[in-house]
């Protein structure tokens, strides 16, 4: 213990946490604002709430209910409250609306970027604190608030720059899913378990395919590893009817499709890419379903708030290639009441080991009308969507739409004789104030650990005054980017003459005038 | 307990937290913006850590040492460590630095903004969650780096507006503060905590003045309430002391302002305002002292500090006018190991209840040169700056360099035939095409609901089409802007006409190209 070294503290982040690099933070900020504009289009408003709320206030909404108390971080205050980072922005928002009720416009459309955090084990892709981009409508009951979002999630994705066929939304309603069950006899507060696992089995059909989720339907399933899951205790004949209504592989209608959504109908590429048969339209099927099943009404009920999305979203021409009905379609979170959204990017890119890579959802949600009830005597409709920013950043990266080219670094002023410290940060505030990105060595290296500095920071040129040109009023600049480009020459002469020209005396005057030259000639950017 | 409205959740913040509308989030960008183009300028590039850190990696370095533990948010982690939400940007980022030591460029300059967290009693303008834009040069021991972020954080207010005049960048070295604490035989580890006392008491100068403070250096200080608190029991010779290098009001020498700074040295105005005599320079009373007390090693030390500075600036063209060495500034964190900044805005506003408010400190910082060496067993000196942003903001709305006018809100188009949502929304989708703010009233309230809401929106037009108008496949435009100011027209013929120019009919294929008109018109920005 009496080693200094041995005392010291391993700097290190707890898991599921990340810090953030200059290209990652001007992506992102990039990416946000492109989502704001689409947003604000629409009319929305920013809102920000903060990432500490009542306990209580949150609620418990999280998808894994095993756990009661888990998944969200909790301390108390002076005063013995008990409070929690927020683990979505929906929760928040719900409390903001119900404070500030009186004061706001009715229906409400806001939106909000932030960064939320769950108490989960981190994994490969999960984070403890992740940031989401949400938009709400609050105050509405109308399908059309429902197919407004829709919309605007479609535009986002384009005008992030993923192309129209490589995205897809996905549109579903929870009543429809719940009159289903009640028609199979898994209705009722004592099956509300079951539903849970039958809901969880058909949200795994990606990862799963068919076996898997007729195994989690029925007595369980036993992983590759060895694990078993316990199934929902489905028999045969209520399997049947899930798989009938969810994952029919015949549901084909191409007359469903209006003259303008022609144009942007499911391709046969986007077609064979989801690997479950041609699906024009799946209300077509839906609506062959209608009224054939027992205590069908909740299943009506959510049929023709589908329909009506349908009708709103085709007549502003967006076609089944952009925003599509998918009864497979679940979402985990509890709160959700009605219509449930998920955006799916569906094509695939090479991972780093060779194999393909399919981003999956990268946005989703829903209607919740209770949430705010929780805190108001009258009822409060509402829907939303939230995007998850790291994921779709992610995407994004990989489809090249993002610019991660380091911007070029500062010119840097080297520091050749220690004295005059004072005169070399003049030079520095001189190009500053032409709005020249520059910077002084601070450190105590010598010329060659300060032109190693130049290079690490990716600077434009150097900046030198020995004693020598000092006496003669000179500095000398040193072009970085020439430089870099010289050492690829082979013949002598030319590697002189070329070397002469990535260094050269200018008078001490001119420096500003002769480093924005300089600039300009390799079209680097400044102000 | 069955009155379902009595078991509602009542819908709040806890204290000392805050939710921010469209115009606080819109001009809160707006000076980051401006924060982070001087930051750039002078070679600074972002970085970003999470909010969550391993809480013995924070350390303790709070200013209230009255309370451990407290001050922080702590929880524990499924593996049960001990986890903080930060208490400010340093701490993190001495951390990242450790973490990340080989991969960065040395010095590394870095910026930063991001939300920091206090467990304290929030009180009129104290907040338990707020926003902070730090910078910092960390591996560079030079009192340039030090130098440099006065010079950027004088840049910085200036470019959001404050006028050189109205803000001073002050200067200070711990060292110098404690070489006058060895000079009157308070100096080691014995005498830490009474050290602290003198600090403090120092420190509260602004609020207590001269009577106050010598209260808290001998015996103590009785306040309005009645309340006590204990002085630091220094004897009259060592409080003399004390005032002779840190309240003298004599300490002027015109001579020491070069001929570069002579331009913006302090003037008469500014002079009053600070109340305590003019200052021209607190370096030349600092040097009189030079050598002339006992133990005077570590004075000499944070004087020579200082002056190289002070030699820095002033041949970068800085005067006194924005930066300028004051040896009252003493700053709270536990970590500044040699100078010391503080950003004060010197005038005087008139608050809600007419009394005069002064907006005080609203950045500081200082060199903390132990606080990466916490991590590694090499010594890592930094310094930086961290700015208050909500209290700045503050400010920039008190002197209206801050734009609180609401932008214009959408184009609402009406429903006047529930069975027709979806002729509206695609009317709607045409104006967003064409980069038009539009919005579709998906509320429920008849037209006069929908007109206030509009109006509430602060819409320039709204669009309404009722069975009328589908007939002869016309829109009518209502122009909502001429139709405020029209209310003001007492002539009964002048408003028949203008109320004419303020509804109008128009195609159904022109609604666009209207629109857009109507936008131009009124200069409402769109895309």
């Amino acid at each position: 213990m009496s080693n200094d070294k041995q005392n010291k503290l391993k700097a290190r982040l707890p898991r599921g946490l990340a810090d953030r690099g200059p290209a990652e933070i001007a992506a992102t900020r990039r990416m946000l604002e492109t989502i704001r504009r689409v947003y604000e289009r629409y009319g929305f408003e920013p809102v920000e709430t903060p990432m500490i709320e009542y306990t209580d206030a949150l609620g418990k909404f999280l998808p894994d209910l095993d756990r009661p108390n888990e998944g969200v971080f909790s301390f108390t205050d002076d005063d013995e409250q008990w409070m929690s980072l927020r683990y979505d922005l929906t929760a928040p928002l719900a409390r903001y609306v119900a404070e500030n009720f009186d004061a706001l416009p009715k229906p409400y459309r806001s939106y909000r970027a932030g960064y939320v955090y769950r108490n989960e084990k981190p994994g490969p892709g999960r984070f403890r604190q992740f940031m989401q981009f949400d938009a709400d409508t609050v105050g509405s009951a109308s399908m059309a608030a429902d197919a407004e979002v829709c919309m605007m999630i479609a535009d986002t994705m384009e005008e992030l720059g993923i192309p129209r066929g490589s995205y897809i939304v996905k549109v579903n309603n929870r009543k429809v899913l719940d009159g289903v069950m009640e028609a199979i006899g898994i209705g009722g507060e004592e099956n509300a378990g079951k539903r849970l696992t039958v809901l969880r089995a058909i949200d795994k059909f990606d990862r799963l395919g068919f076996d898997g989720v007729r195994q989690l339907l029925g007595q369980g399933r036993k992983d590759e590893s060895g694990d078993y899951t316990k199934g929902a205790g489905l028999d045969q004949k209520q399997i049947e009817s899930i798989w009938h209504v969810f994952f029919r592989d015949d549901w084909n209608d191409p007359k469903t499709a209006t003259p303008e959504a022609e144009a942007d109908t499911i391709d046969d590429d986007v077609r064979s890419d989801f690997g479950r048969g041609p699906r024009y339209d799946n209300l077509y099927f839906l609506k062959l379903v209608r009224g054939k099943m027992d205590g069908a009404g909740i299943f009506d009920e959510g049929l023709d708030q589908l329909i009506s999305i349908e009708n709103i979203v085709r007549s502003c021409g967006y076609g089944t290639k952009r925003i599509r009905i998918d009864p497979s379609v679940v979402r985990g979170l509890e709160y959700y009441t009605g219509p449930v959204f998920e955006v799916e990017l569906t094509f695939e890119t090479p991972g780093d080991d060779g194999k393909p890579v399919r981003f999956g959802s990268v946005a989703g949600g829903g209607r919740y009308d209770g949430l705010v009830g929780r805190f108001r005597s009258e009822a409060v409709p509402a829907t939303g969507i939230s995007i998850g920013v790291s994921r779709l950043m992610a995407a994004l990266q990989h489809l090249k739409k993002v610019d991660t080219q380091p911007e070029p670094g500062p010119v840097v002023v080297t520091v050749f004789d220690s004295d005059r410290i004072a005169d070399y940060q003049k030079m520095v505030a001189a190009l500053r104030s032409a709005n020249i990105r520059a910077e002084l060595y601070l450190g105590s290296g010598k010329f060659g650990a300060q032109m190693k500095y130049a290079d690490k920071r990716g600077s434009p040129c150097a900046v030198i005054q020995g004693g020598d040109e000092k006496a003669k009023g000179e500095v000398q600049i040193k072009d970085l980017i020439l430089g870099a480009s010289i050492s690829q020459i082979k013949d002598r002469d030319e590697y002189k003459a070329a070397q002469a020209k990535a260094q050269y005396a200018v008078k001490e005057d001119q420096l500003v005038e002769e480093v924005r030259k300089l600039l300009e000639k390799h079209q680097v950017k400044w102000s």
